[in-house]
């Protein structure tokens, strides 16, 4: 293990900076006011280290969105399905109405609409978060709390799906009452066989 | 009734054609490549009338997501909750999918991320599409469908929201069986309460 891998070593140090930075930035004013420069400037690093390891703007983020899949808590074991989606429903519910995180994702999200890098970077963000919450579901068959064939990365994506249809489309808010209704409703939906795959 | 606002008067023709060209460069070009005199060129109107009518991109955005709502289809009938709701789900997914419609609700969903004005009209596009479609739901409270005191509304959300979440977030394909899932899901976890208005 050489100083340049070691966790807490210099270059690590260096990245938790830059990304740290580049959240701030992000969050304060969105993607078009990214500018690798001024990272550097805010986490007080060089800018050609900036530039020489990650590139871009969209390099930046992509790494970011790495980090926050990294950083992400791990999934919760409540021992019952409407436990661990209720706690899954109220992370993402935390996360979506958290003053930096929010206008964080909704900035990242309105990127990758346009940018297939960013997008990629996003869709593997949710992939990981998909997969760790995915074992909740498992378990839940093993229990026979829903049907043996349940697609256990449909039922995590219908606990996020109405929290980001309101923060994204409806504008309706993003509380409480809205993370614990989506769980219920994803529970009761898999319960019902709706998520058993086909074919 | 003057030739004003006569339907199919010039004032009209001028709107539909300028709505049209809007909706082409935004589907094209994303909201940032979005000009009102590219928008009076390519629709063949003057752009003083332009500039008058509508003043900003903001404004333009706007009375286009008005224009949308008030053309969208009725809701369908089918007589049961499963029949209507899938009908529902079936057409975000084929707007969603539309090679126009699809990439010009993401260049709107991205613009509201960060504008407050084109978020308010987008919010009340959902609003107008929400309400068409929640009398379906309460006709199945009276059929016995679901439960006495469901909350139409939200029930119609639960309809869209995983398949904009495959939109915008996971990526995951907007196709027919992810708008059939998210019909039968959102009607079964109506059928067990889950939607039932608390306090």
């Amino acid at each position: 293990m050489t100083s340049n891998t070691r966790p807490g070593g210099r270059t690590a140090r260096v990245r938790d900076a830059v990304l740290r930075a580049a959240g701030d930035a992000l969050a304060e004013h969105g993607l078009a006011g990214l500018d690798l420069a001024d990272v550097a400037r805010r986490a007080e690093v060089g800018k050609t280290t900036v530039y020489r390891r990650w590139g871009t703007v969209t390099g930046l983020v992509a790494d970011l969105l790495l980090d926050m899949a990294e950083q992400s808590l791990p999934r919760s074991d409540t021992g019952s399905l409407d436990g661990d989606l209720r706690a899954n429903a109220r992370l993402v519910q935390r996360t979506l109405s958290d003053p930096r995180q929010g206008p964080l994702f909704k900035a990242v999200i309105a990127a990758a609409t346009s940018d297939p890098r960013t997008a990629a970077a996003l869709h593997g963000f949710y992939d990981t978060r998909i997969r760790e919450w995915a074992s909740c579901v498992e378990l839940a068959v093993r229990r026979g709390e829903v049907p043996v064939g349940t697609d256990a990365h449909e039922v995590v994506r219908a606990v996020s799906a109405p929290l980001y249809y309101r923060l994204l489309a409806s504008g309706d808010p993003v509380d409480v009452a809205a993370a614990d209704r989506a769980a219920a409703a994803a529970a009761a939906a898999a319960r019902a066989g709706i998520f058993v795959r086909t074919a």
